[in-house]
């Protein structure tokens, strides 16, 4: 999508030096615009650990490429063999509840185990990122509609959509999830308007939801976490759509945490409330949401901003990365394949 | 409560300067403790509009010191009477949401027409924060035999309680609305701990909660406002109890934004949710919670924190201060006069 006026997407491998792949370092956002230069499986597992890059979809793209950078080092046979299964399961170990991470983690490995060929994984990478970007899209042409009726219902009036963390461009390789079908929506010219949740500890809503839409023209508010329950009561909300980091199943849905209080909310006031994702992110090995692994992360992302104290040291902090929506309070799934209704029927139909 | 272990009320008159009152600086807190001191009805104005104090039986108590401070003014008859009454309407104005505050300052003012004295209304203002100190206490003696009924039930062991915003002797005069029950339980030896929503976007929760518990001794976590419906599904949460700013004819409560979404968690996980407040907090002239005028605040609060900016300053923002939690997710009331459940029948039976 577009940053002052130019097209990026997230990821990409350097034209001239093919050991460098770039990535936008997100941590930086919004305030200043950092590309910053990956060079071997250990600085991508920095990245991703760092959330220098994050979003489920950007994650599996970015340690797809650092398989790749992994197979560029100068061994041979079974001692790069051995090499690249150590830089893979390490990749994998860098976060814990994205399940696109060891998909494409095991995908990189599997192709590099009929053909350990820097030649083969480049094109494997850069069609694992062109399929991502393209899922998203899909993803996007699949949500539309439920826009477009919404925009017909009132007559062409502006679409009050509220997300939650980010899961646009950023944290895909291009178009986003959640957002996709938004940025499609606007850029056929209907009407519309994002609440963006300000997602604490780490502000993704506000540094990231809010810089790429309205680098992109959409017109969209910030709010505290705290706030979409109010809009919702008030009528102010049309529609709820988050990303996805997990779906089980039965239709469970593990997202940043916070998710879960919005669907509440949603399903409370009887706003629609779905959940975008590509089809990767479904692990039907996990049944049900509370099977999935809470990530835990460091306690000084609540406790600091921009380095700056805001809480006092000794006051314990706990900090869960994300929650589980269940399947009761979801209205739907989008995915690159169509929507589907959040039950094992319907998504063991649409996976058929 | 104690600071520091000395006791402390969070407004109080000085001992020698009978034209000076004393409050906690409550923007400086966590960090720093500074008392302000409050020479007329603007000072006090000011303090309430700028949230140097803040929580609606506070705001009211402040009000109440600020008609003293007018009927101070030197002024006879009815210069002094219209300039009192123009004061009184200007602290009114302060906040629009907490109805204690309206209250507080028609008490004064219709004392002030019967005895239009100095010394009167001194005694008035103290007698005021008496009762409102005493309403504190009471109020947790009524919601004691809830935590030692979870206390009972879990063999003695630990009562995780989770707040939102300020509902501590900060926010009153001393012992709290929310809090007092806690305070009660630890004093008395029933172990304890509270989770404290950090309150975005002005931070209550890590600013006041977690300091005015930690420094009483109260154990308790600090969480993000996205974390507690996570926490209530891992049955982490025994019980939930906030304030209110104003509680309707029919048992709506308007509270700091969030507070909803709470109660949405806790009703959907079958955790019992009170919110505490004396029952001057009632407003019976409002019947339903969507009557209620939610306040509006500047977009800054948001977009700043401690002076620092967290987002672009193009990106729109919207801030309202509190939302209405309806009845139907409210397990009960908890006042100074017992408690009671949030329906109509109920608490006209409590007020009678």
């Amino acid at each position: 999508m577009k940053v002052g006026g130019k097209k990026f997407r997230s990821i990409w491998l350097d034209e001239g030096d093919a050991g460098s792949v770039h990535v936008i370092d997100q941590r930086r956002l919004p305030f200043s615009f950092e590309v910053m230069t990956l060079r071997g499986p250990d600085d991508v597992c920095e990245a991703i650990s760092t959330m220098a890059v994050r979003g489920a979809p950007l994650i599996g793209a970015a340690a797809a490429w650092g398989v790749y950078l992994s197979c560029l080092e100068k061994r041979t046979g079974k001692d790069l063999h051995d090499s690249v299964m150590n830089d893979a399961s390490k990749l994998k170990s860098t976060r814990p509840t994205a399940v696109n991470l060891a998909w494409a983690v095991d995908y990189m490995t599997g192709v590099f185990g009929q053909f350990p060929d820097a030649g083969v994984m480049r094109r494997s990478a850069e069609g694992l990122c062109d399929e991502e970007a393209e899922k998203s899209r899909l993803t996007g042409e699949n949500g539309l509609p439920l826009i477009e009726e919404i925009s017909r219902k009132k007559g062409g009036g502006v679409v009050n959509i509220l997300t939650h963390c980010n899961a646009g461009w950023l944290a895909c390789v291009d178009y986003g999830t959640a957002l996709a079908p938004v940025y499609l929506a606007h850029d056929r010219g209907i009407k519309v308007h994002v609440w963006v949740d300000e997602t604490r500890p780490r502000n993704q809503g506000s540094r990231l939801t809010a810089w790429e839409l309205s680098n992109h023209g959409v017109p969209c508010t910030l709010i505290t976490d705290n706030a979409g329950g109010h809009l919702m009561q008030k009528g102010m909300v049309d529609i709820t759509i988050v990303g996805c980091d997990r779906a089980t199943a039965s239709g469970d849905v593990a997202n940043k945490i916070g998710t879960y209080l919005k669907a509440l909310a949603a399903h409370d006031n009887g706003i629609p409330f779905y959940s975008a994702f590509p089809v990767s992110t479904f692990d039907l090995t996990t049944d049900r949401g509370d099977q999935i692994a809470i990530e835990e992360r460091d306690s000084d992302e609540v406790r600091m901003i921009d380095g700056i104290k805001i809480a006092q040291e000794n006051i314990p902090v706990s900090n869960y990365g994300f929650d589980v929506t269940p399947a009761r309070l979801i209205t739907g799934l989008i995915t690159d394949r169509g929507i589907c209704r959040a039950d094992r029927e319907s998504i063991l139909k649409l996976l058929s």
